[in-house]
């Protein structure tokens, strides 16, 4: 029995829904302003903004494009900007994706602007929900504790690659449903497969995920170490939510 | 290694494609084209196909509306037409979905008219397909086994539920690959992430899928016989094939 039409249930999710969008491409078969929404990019955006915003970066702008990008270097010095290509910052910004480069030295007080393709799309795509928040394994639990204050529905979505599935994305929504499935939620078909992939991963995530197409795209990239920086639980408690075009940190 | 640019190659898979598109709003990402299409939608369409082709049904049209159906009325006997709302007959018509209405005395030497929203669609995006064949539980052994032999890029087009992600259709498609994955095809995510479910569900297939909403649905139906009869596995033989507009016996 859920206790849907009750708003004062104490518990987290009791009634609401935990929903799961496999790829942005599925997010118009959602009423997103029914839901906070989780964007989830794990390599590397989401990992990034949220060590980012950890370190004291004033905001994070995700953008799509790289000449958009650029375009915040006029705005002034407390502008940083973010862009690669193949793997490689590009010429006259000041680093690329990896999150190596989000420490506080770098950024703190900062507005870093981040291009990032595939997270741009589902934050885009998100807009009218209830609130934007960022997650990733890094803010995992601190993530997870505050969804469970929140009663809403909470829909979880994944970027993926190039509007399709992929595991990594999916797995870290598995992740947040274990921490979230005995609160009450209800969970959808693609909530449940992502909580039992994440089930199947769980003891060696890395190892999981070097067998998908993803995993070996950023090996040839040479970034194996961004990977396995991005797949460190816990490592921040920094909750990023989206403030207008901005990810700011959740007070 | 593989030996993609060996057309000789003696076994199945060796190097080729196998995919799987977890809903029918995916399929504009594939290069349908260049892929054999298989489709399948569990509960119920593509078991009752499966079923009905098995026990000579001459043919086995699908069409997306109740209307369209009916129209067959009237190009004489030869034609059954079958429509469901909520579970019920619609007044007028032969029989509804349930796979039993499929049985040799009633389909054979017939073409049936099946009304069948999402499958109707995954067919429809899947047109430019090489070929396009139908699999469910029932054929499941025989329709690898002839994958097997194809030398193609494979693609398991999951119908879904409202071009939504369903575990039924996608747990199928992981059976499809659990006896293809060794025979040299290369799988994307969502294809390991199918036959990773599989492998979970597979001790009790129907004892898994009875904590989908999809489950819960179909038991408010007071269909659960259809749904133990549509998880059967290696019941029938014959592998239905698109020509044209009709689905036929694969010869």
């Amino acid at each position: 029995m859920t206790d849907q039409n009750n708003p004062t249930s104490p518990s987290g999710g009791r009634g609401a829904s935990l929903d799961v969008c496999l790829t942005p491409a599925l997010i118009p078969l959602y009423n997103v302003q029914d839901y906070i929404v989780v964007v989830i990019d794990i390599f590397r955006a989401t990992s990034s903004i949220c060590y980012g915003i950890e370190n004291g970066a004033e905001a994070i702008i995700p953008v799509s494009e790289v000449e958009e990008c650029a375009a915040y270097r006029e705005k002034g010095l407390n502008y940083l900007i973010a862009a690669e290509r193949d793997g490689k910052v590009v010429d006259g910004f000041d680093f690329g994706n990896s999150p190596f480069s989000y420490t506080a030295e770098k950024v703190s007080g900062k507005t870093v602007v981040l291009t990032t393709t595939n997270g741009t799309h589902a934050l885009h795509l998100s807009r009218s929900a209830k609130k934007i928040v960022i997650g990733s394994f890094l803010n995992l639990t601190a993530l997870c504790n505050w969804l469970k204050t929140q009663q809403e529905n909470i829909l979880l979505v994944c970027a993926g690659w190039k509007n399709n599935f992929n595991l990594e994305d999916t797995l870290f929504a598995g992740a947040v449903i274990e921490q979230l499935k005995d609160t009450g939620f209800i969970l959808d078909d693609p909530a449940i497969a992502a909580n039992d992939l994440f089930r199947i991963g769980k003891q060696d995530i890395a190892q999981y995920l070097s067998k998908t197409s993803h995993g070996e795209r950023l090996k040839k990239l040479g970034i194996e170490k961004d990977i396995a920086f991005c797949l460190q639980v816990d490592l921040t408690t920094a909750i990023p939510v989206l403030d207008g075009e901005k990810l700011v940190k959740l007070v």
